[in-house]
């Protein structure tokens, strides 16, 4: 019998969506993994080290004591009046889970929330949000989340009615975007970061690939800025947000702004700023910008990849296009519980004078710097290879060098009918059992090749990474250098 | 200057989208709440009482403290060796958060996990599908999601091309589905369930809305069955459920089956069998049926809505497609690990001997019992109104009482351009300050009405709930009684 389900018979949109940094990589390195446990030895490497993807805690970040506490605590109330409570928990996350528990209807940590999350929860976010930006938050433009990637989903969902219409992203781009835009039938409207500039966002290139839009009928309804960048690692000046911010106006874009990686800013000369503080510095409010932004628990300092957490602050939008968005909420109810406690920890943490937050200071910044300095190694180490340039980690998670590919290594990429940079990953992973992604999956200029790589292995273990990437790299060249 | 967004220039599938558990009713009743606390004693009533939405723990179920030891337990592993934690969780919750750990790679909860859920939890949900059902489950198969809808979704995406895609529905359907078909672009098809004989769901049916959707240009490609059944709270007969399996063989549908209530079975004439099983015993395997099973942590006795877990088990499907439904999975990551953790324990509760068992086991049943209880009460309440007639509540968490309208009523809802369903439970809250669905909102024969009841109010306040029902009931007949 003929299967009921074909390729033939999917919405073929789904056919059409990629997602690169699970992609056919990922798959090769669960395989090698698998085989490492059942036959130890049978590879050249004793372990796979995943540099595919921004997940701090799966290499061994730990997480932060004071949030988990409250989490605990708030996931088993019972405790809280306890004795043993007392020495197993912080004075001050015991008082925090209390807040947090009164200001859940019932207490119930186990119940549906409010669409758009518990109001309290809200409160604290937008006056973190606030506090942060020196401009007002409004608590009830906040619709928490399970991570950003459902509210990005939400947002395309919403703007998006055909082929016909268009989302700006920037190219190299996070490809939750490209997957997001192809699933929703949209169309992605790339505009180039440039990459000698530091991968600098040019407003003329806007316009050219503005203009290139419209005349093939499409038209543009948002646009999409990830600050710092993801897979680029760049941190956007302010004039240069003024631009993009002026631009929207002028256009009517909608301005995503994915600005989950805020905290992720590791030279002293670069500053995060929202979208939001600078279109409100601008003078500009409710009625001038359309402006989402997307913001996660799974970054930051924190990494709390799994507890699927996250926010987004939706300003500019009039009260009919407000109600379709709650309706969008609504329709999934809303988001895990834990995760919106965590979020509002992520956006209130403990403050001077609090019992824990020597600790939090201590374990905050000592992530902070040892992710900088992993940065800095390993863009150290990719811009001493051979035929290999890689710009600053200004911030993020990532590293995305240029590898200059001998024609021989292209050669033999197009006889095993892979692009040139996913036959060096795939080798890359073959011999050192480190994952990354080829460029490809983010885009990249036509005949130039890349791979983004986290910053994220522990620091006792970048010395091997660098000796095993750099030993791999020269074997490479010696066998494909024209 | 013009709003850049209008509902003009959104997606109209979202436009389409109604999702009527919180719909206007529910909006009213927030703003009631709102008054009784800024300005207590402005109504008639003190409280709200949420019965618009299956949602235990916010009218006050408590949790099952075995589940809520191990999530804490996981969420601060730290405490897992100190001294105090001895005497503060039981015994066998330390160890299996333990096991629990130990299944999840570098034992971190805050990381991403394999974009179908932790492997181990899989084996876990796997193993407890395969001990009730009696029929083998595989790991592979499972998808682990944020509650099921994500699952619903997911399924509605992959499946519907275009509006000429048709979703068998049940009606009174549960309104997620028409959403998600909504969402998604494609036409839900119909079948209407039989409320004279208690719901019941006829073969004869499902072949006629068939035919008919099939002379319109409709290509059904999917069955929804919801058992037990939301609103309605029928359990279906085995015989049944092997004439669905063997009409979906037949047709080449893919048979979704909702069974998030399969815990929650108040009569000891019925019992719950999933669709895996019925079909397994019929001798039907992967070659002969596609068949998605959903399962939530929301439900059941432990009702931990909140905490967004659940999964989908997917059989009969060809590689190709799996490998599409791994893909749309990882887009998202993957669902909260908190969430696939309840999940686990869900499936493999403490066991007959476990230092919890008999707690676990009193909680449990004095849960289930009291529902058991409530939906007796509420359903003869129902019954010994006026000009209304309520079905057996043999499961799920629902009663979906007909309400035989006098034509003045009917008359005043046309004035106020509503209808009439909403216009009697806008006259309840108002009255009452009880949130309940109007039926339009799950579909209902024409010119017959209905509203959605859940059996949840905690059962010392089900005597006082019946008699602001009651009360309102005659005032309302005594007003508009022909």
């Amino acid at each position: 019998m003929a299967p009921t389900v074909t390729l033939d018979t999917i919405n073929p949109k789904v056919l059409k969506c990629e997602y690169a940094v699970r992609g056919e990589i990922v798959t090769l390195a669960q395989r090698l993994q698998q085989e490492l446990q059942s036959n130890p030895g049978s590879h050249s490497f004793d372990e796979i080290l995943y540099c595919n993807i921004g997940n701090p805690q799966s290499l061994g970040q730990q997480p932060i004591t004071f949030f988990r506490e409250v989490l605990a605590l708030c996931d088993h109330p019972a405790i809280l009046d306890r004795s043993e409570t007392q020495g197993l928990f912080s004075a001050d996350a015991v008082e925090r889970a209390r807040q947090i528990l009164d200001q859940i209807p019932g207490r119930a940590t186990g119940a549906y929330s409010h669409s758009q999350g518990i109001k309290g929860l809200r409160d604290t976010i937008a006056a973190g949000i606030q506090a942060h930006d020196g401009f007002p938050a409004d608590p009830n433009d906040i619709f928490l989340t399970d991570g950003a990637s459902p509210a990005v989903h939400m947002m395309m969902q919403l703007l998006i009615r055909s082929e016909e219409d268009g989302i700006f992203c920037p190219i190299p781009q996070y490809p939750l975007y490209s997957a997001s835009i192809a699933l929703h039938g949209g169309t992605l409207v790339p505009y180039y970061l440039d990459e000698e500039t530091g991968w600098g966002l040019e407003i003329s290139e806007l316009k050219k690939q503005l203009e290139a839009a419209k005349s093939k009928g499409i038209a543009v309804r948002a646009l999409v800025v990830i600050n710092p960048g993801n897979p680029t690692g760049q941190v956007l000046a302010e004039e240069n947000q003024r631009d993009i911010v002026e631009f929207c106006k002028k256009e009517g874009l909608v301005l995503l702004a994915d600005e989950v990686y805020q905290e992720n800013v590791y030279v002293p000369e670069k500053t995060f700023h929202s979208f939001k503080k600078i279109s409100r510095s601008m003078g500009y409010g409710e009625e001038d910008l359309c402006l989402v932004s997307f913001q996660s628990v799974s970054k930051g300092y924190h990494g709390e990849c799994g507890k699927r957490g996250g926010y987004m602050e939706v300003t500019g939008f009039n009260a009919d296009i407000r109600e379709q968005i709650y309706k969008m909420a609504s329709v999934n109810l809303c988001s895990n519980i834990s995760g919106q406690i965590l979020a509002s920890l992520v956006m209130s943490p403990p403050k001077v004078g609090d019992k824990s937050y020597e600790s939090y200071r201590a374990e905050k910044e000592g992530i902070l710097a040892s992710l900088e300095r992993r940065a800095k190694a390993l863009e150290n180490a990719f811009n001493n290879l051979e035929g290999v340039s890689c710009n600053k980690a200004e911030g993020a998670m990532y590293l995305f060098p240029r590898i200059y590919l001998p024609q021989k290594a292209i050669k033999a990429a197009e006889d095993a009918n892979i692009t040139p940079d996913t036959f060096y990953c795939r080798r890359l992973l073959n011999a050192t059992g480190i994952v990354v992604v080829p460029g490809a999956g983010f885009g990249q200029v036509t005949g130039t090749w890349h791979f983004r790589c986290t910053i994220l292995p522990q620091e006792d273990k970048i010395p091997a990474v660098i000796s095993r990437l750099t030993d791999f790299h020269k074997g490479f060249m010696d066998e494909f250098r024209d």
